[in-house]
C-alpha cells in the first residue's frame, strides 16, 4: 500500500465544486471514478481544498492510497487519459503514508480576476467576474495592503461556517491590471476561511467603486462581523493557484 | 438610410466560423438575426474578416445599412442584449454610406497562442493550441524576424485559395512567453492570405522544435510553394485582435 499525492488543475465551470454530493458531478467524483478504473480497485481521494461550484484550480492537491504496483509518477499521464478535458492532473508522486493534505502546514495562493471594461469579452466569461464600473486600482491596492498580516478575519468569513478560530495570516495581496483590462487580485496566506477570498475580492471591488474608503479596512476587520465587509464576489472569478507544503 | 460599423468580439468555439452557411450556426447569422429583431427590418451585415470555424476575435469589423432612427452608438448595448453571451459587440458608429470593410486600407493584428508545457491547463483549452514539446523561443523569434517586411507569401497560403497576388507586408511579429507557459505570436500586417497566420504559427512551431532552421525562412519564402512551409496550426489558437482603418 502506498499514498500518492496529485496536483490537480480544473475548469470548475461545469462542476458542482470539489466535494462528492449525491446526484451531482464533482471534481472529486470524477477523480475517484478515473482512479478506480485505472487501478482496478476502489479509490477515494482526500482533497486539500474543497472548492465551491464554479471555482477553478491550477494546483489543488489530493491524496489516495493504492496497492497497485504502478509507479506513482506514472499515474499522472495514465489518469489524464481517463479524465474529461476540463480536469488535468499536473503531477503524481509518492508521499509518507500518514501525510494528509488538510493536516499539515501549507501556503495557499488564490487569484480573483475582474474584467473591468465597458463591455464583456466573450473568451473571459467563465474565468472572471465582469465589472462595468471603472475601478480605482490605487485605492484597491491601498486597501489590500491593510489586510496583509495576522488578523482576525471573522468579517471576511461566510456566516454559514462553524469555525471558531478565525485568525489567519495573509502574507501578500497583489492587485494588478493588465493591458486587456483584467484586474488580478492574488492573495497568499497560511489558510483561508470559508469564502474569504471572494469576500476580500467583493470588498476590494466596493473600495474600487468608492463605496468603501481604503482606510476603513481596519474598522471592518475590528468589527468581526460579516455585515461590515463587502459582498461575496461570484465563484467564476476565483482560481486556486497553488498550495505549497513543507513536506 | 445610414451605414453602421460594428466592432465584434466572439468566442468562436461553438460556431462554424463567420460566414453564413445553410444549416450551420455562424457569427454572421447570429448578428443578422439579432439586428433584424432589434431594428424590425431585414438586416445583413458585411464582415471584414470571414474567420474560420473555431477562430476567435476581439475586434472583427462589420457594417450594415438601416433606416431605423436609433442613433448608431446606441445600437451596441441594445444589440448585446439579443446576442448569445459568446458574442459581444464592442462599439457601433455611423460611417460613410460607401464605406466597405474589405475595400479600404486596413492594418490587421492577429495573435496565435501556444500553451507550451508538459501537461494541458483546462482553462486554456479552447483558446490555445497545446504543445508538449519544449519550444526554443529564441529560434522562433529569429525566424519570425525574417518574415517581417514585404514578401510573396505564397508558401504561407492555403492551396484552397484562388488569390493571384500573394504579396503582403508584415509590419511586425512578436513572439513572447508569459509566466504561465503561454507563447503568443502577434502578427501585424496590411492583409493576410487564407490561413496565413496559422501556417506562420505552424512553421514557427516547427522551428521551435528544431525541425526547421530559422535561417531557412528565406528559402521557404522563395519557394512560393505551400509544401515548403510547416503545417497549418489548429484554429482554436487563433484570435483576430484588431483591425485599424484610416477612415
Amino acid at each position: 500500500m502506498k499514498r500518492v499525492r496529485l496536483v490537480v488543475a480544473y475548469d470548475g465551470t461545469h462542476y458542482h465544486g470539489w466535494q462528492i454530493q449525491p446526484g451531482k458531478v464533482t471534481i472529486e467524483s470524477r477523480l475517484n471514478e478515473a482512479l478506480t478504473s485505472l487501478l482496478g480497485e476502489p479509490v477515494q481521494v482526500i482533497g486539500a481544498s474543497r472548492t465551491d461550484s464554479g471555482v477553478h484550480a491550477r494546483g489543488n492537491v489530493a491524496v489516495f492510497d493504492t496497492s497497485h504496483r504502478m509507479p506513482a509518477d506514472r499515474i499522472c499521464m495514465a489518469l489524464n487519459q481517463r479524465l474529461p478535458e476540463d480536469i488535468r492532473v499536473q503531477s503524481s508522486e509518492e508521499v509518507d503514508p500518514d501525510w494528509h493534505p488538510r493536516k499539515c502546514r501549507c501556503v495557499k495562493t488564490y487569484e480573483y480576476r475582474i474584467l473591468n471594461r465597458r463591455i464583456e469579452m466573450p473568451m473571459q466569461r467563465f474565468y472572471s467576474h465582469f465589472c462595468y464600473f471603472n475601478l480605482d486600482l490605487e485605492k484597491m491596492q491601498k486597501a489590500a495592503g491593510l489586510l496583509v498580516g495576522e488578523h482576525d478575519f471573522k468579517s471576511f468569513c461566510s456566516v454559514r461556517t462553524q469555525v471558531t478560530d478565525t485568525v489567519r495570516t495573509i502574507y501578500s495581496i497583489e492587485v494588478k491590471r493588465d493591458e486587456e483590462d483584467m484586474i488580478g487580485i492574488r492573495v497568499t496566506g497560511n489558510g483561508f476561511l470559508y469564502n474569504m477570498v471572494r469576500i476580500i475580492a467583493g470588498t476590494l471591488m466596493a473600495v474600487g467603486m468608492g463605496q468603501i474608503a481604503p482606510e476603513d479596512m481596519g474598522a471592518i476587520l475590528e468589527a468581526r462581523d460579516r455585515r461590515a465587509a463587502g459582498p461575496t464576489a461570484p465563484a467564476r472569478g476565483l482560481t486556486l493557484i497553488q498550495m505549497e507544503y513543507d513536506g
